[in-house]
């Protein structure tokens, strides 16, 4: 914990006091990138986040102070093709990093020494106070509780989110997750809103059954007792002949690749949601897609943050998607060691870490 | 050329009376496997046909003698849970090998010794005569000339289906075509019909494009000069980031990857169209594919035959879909070698194969 002064926000950027945050994977693969081009040190993380509007630069006409806002990965300027066609790359910012402000890519931070820190991206919101640029910045209702809301900024959009956007789940359809954390409960509590017939869960941690159960999850392959058949296998013979969505919320090749042999002949679609910075290529002859399968990825689920993420709000106040038992935790900031701790031992889904209570 | 004698229909076989058949990549493609899983000599080849009923065998009645039918090598019972939900990988005959009649795996074939033949793609159309199992028929309005229903049989279906079915084309949207043959002719002319506000047609051999902008092609690349650059940079350059979809339909797993490089950030299709049965297999890093691009491949463009191939014939009967330019020639069936040496020359798109004139 260190005092650092948070300069004023700029034109197009909006000084936010966060209340609270959580501990998503992002945060951990960067945190623990400590060399290379992923590396952000010093810097301060945290990426998942629900705060306040403390004041607004130049040109900022979608929030004023004391609205609730939510910090997103995913920038959504609006105006650009990307933003006004499809998909959710905005292409307005094309040289930012993901270690400073988007327009100008500089710092709003300074250390005790008065040294510049890194920006994380475009959130850092494990701070009392940051500046994100107003592309990066989420209007909510104040209805949503801020510990909900805070949910909505990264992990459980991505989830909900690949199952409406990226992947569009039909009625009927089943469905493999791989990896039963925030993202895969949140990809099973989507599938079980769009109507799948099948959810299976596939993780080492047993504990997790217990709880996927509660987001929907109705049928479970632990892959260390599949004996000498493989996961995919497994899912093939539940499934008869493979799933309709196999989803990759791990990080990891060979995983993906399990995935994709378990999704279903002719139709299977592979969602990549899991990122691993440092992970292996994939390899897949080209007449195993051609026969109809696909593979593809979607960050922060493939929604369009400023018109999706208000719409999932209103579902949640609607009792139409499920947020309370994500948040499995909550510490004070000052304790904010113990959520890594938690996330690490696969004990917690959603730690909330409120800034000042 | 020589006499062989083809039996009558089993349970859920038609006799078809073949009137013109075509000649498509897939047929030189299997013609050259010497050796090998698909390897299939002495057989009959041939796919893309039109023909009329001669007689059914037990349990068919969808069609009776003298309708007009296609071959298709697109299985569709239209009763298991793929013909009734999404994709068109028809799980029916799941043992079925690409070599017999799909049903009980032998053949209708004899030739003048009274040895078998290995059927093909379970079609076998390069035959006065051949038989046909039912869920590999379509019937057709008999209002469509029998030279433009057959190319309805296989490569326009391919490349048009897969602008509707497996893509799904958006107005507006950038598209690159690797390959201006038949089926990559008739990616552009769905996706014109689609609203493609950019077509680019990739290929080598210069006089495609004259032929390619009667199919909507705007734009051209010749990758042979396109300098130090490589295709998929010029094509983010033609697209201001990269196209929205990318169809490759020549079957070289670097051009898919070429494909791939040249597909949009965040939402670029790349599909695969083209078949290599030999081919090396794509080697892709997640995070490539996670920030929002997919892969995916179609045979017969995902459509489902029975239902989608007598609307692509309603569409040509309205005028909305542009069959003449396909046929480029015409020659009797003693002269099928001479549409081996077109095609293989790159001079015809489709030349019609006169079974009886
Ligand atoms: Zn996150
Ligand atoms: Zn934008
Ligand atoms: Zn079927
Ligand atoms: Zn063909």
């Amino acid at each position: 914990m260190e005092e650092i002064q948070v300069a004023p926000p700029k034109i197009g950027e909006v000084r936010v006091k966060i209340i609270c945050t959580s501990l998503c994977h992002g945060d951990i693969s960067f945190w623990r990138s400590e060399s290379g081009p992923f590396s952000f040190f010093p810097g301060i993380f945290g990426h998942e986040a629900a705060g306040i509007v403390e004041s607004v630069g130049e040109n900022v006409v979608e929030v004023k102070a004391g609205d609730l806002v939510l910090p997103v990965v995913q920038r959504n300027c609006g105006e650009c093709r990307d933003c006004k066609f499809k998909g959710n790359a905005c292409t307005k910012f094309p040289a930012a990093s993901l270690n400073a402000m988007p327009r100008d890519g500089s710092s709003r931070f300074l250390d005790k020494d008065g040294q510049p820190l890194h920006h994380f991206l475009f959130a850092s919101s494990f701070s009392e106070y940051t500046v994100v640029d107003m592309t990066h910045l989420v209007k909510i209702s104040p209805e949503v509780p801020v510990d909900k809301a805070c949910l909505l900024s990264c992990g459980v959009t991505t989830g909900v989110g690949a199952t409406m956007k990226a992947a569009q789940i039909e009625e009927g359809s089943t469905v493999a997750i791989f990896g039963l954390g925030t993202v895969g409960l949140a990809v099973a509590e989507g599938a079980r809103i769009r109507g799948a017939s099948k959810i299976i869960g596939i993780d080492k941690n047993l504990e997790k059954f217990e709880i996927a159960k509660k987001f929907g999850v109705t049928d479970f392959v632990n892959p260390t007792s599949c004996g000498k058949d493989s996961v995919s296998q497994v899912i093939r013979e539940m499934t008869d002949g493979g799933a309709d969505y196999c989803f990759e919320c791990v990080g990891s090749t060979s995983l993906i690749r399990e995935a994709f042999d378990g999704s279903r002949q002719g139709c299977g679609k592979t969602v990549i949601l899991g990122a691993d910075l440092h992970g292996s290529p994939l390899s897949i002859h080209p007449l195993e897609i051609l026969t109809g399968k696909s593979i593809m990825g979607a960050t922060l689920g493939g929604i369009k943050p400023k018109q999706d993420i208000p719409h999932l709000a209103q579902k949640y106040l609607k009792k139409e998607l499920r947020l309370d038992g994500f948040i499995t935790h909550e510490v004070n900031f000052e304790d904010i060691n113990k959520a890594f701790d938690l996330l690490l031992q696969g004990k917690s889904l959603r730690c909330i870490i409120w800034m000042d209570r």
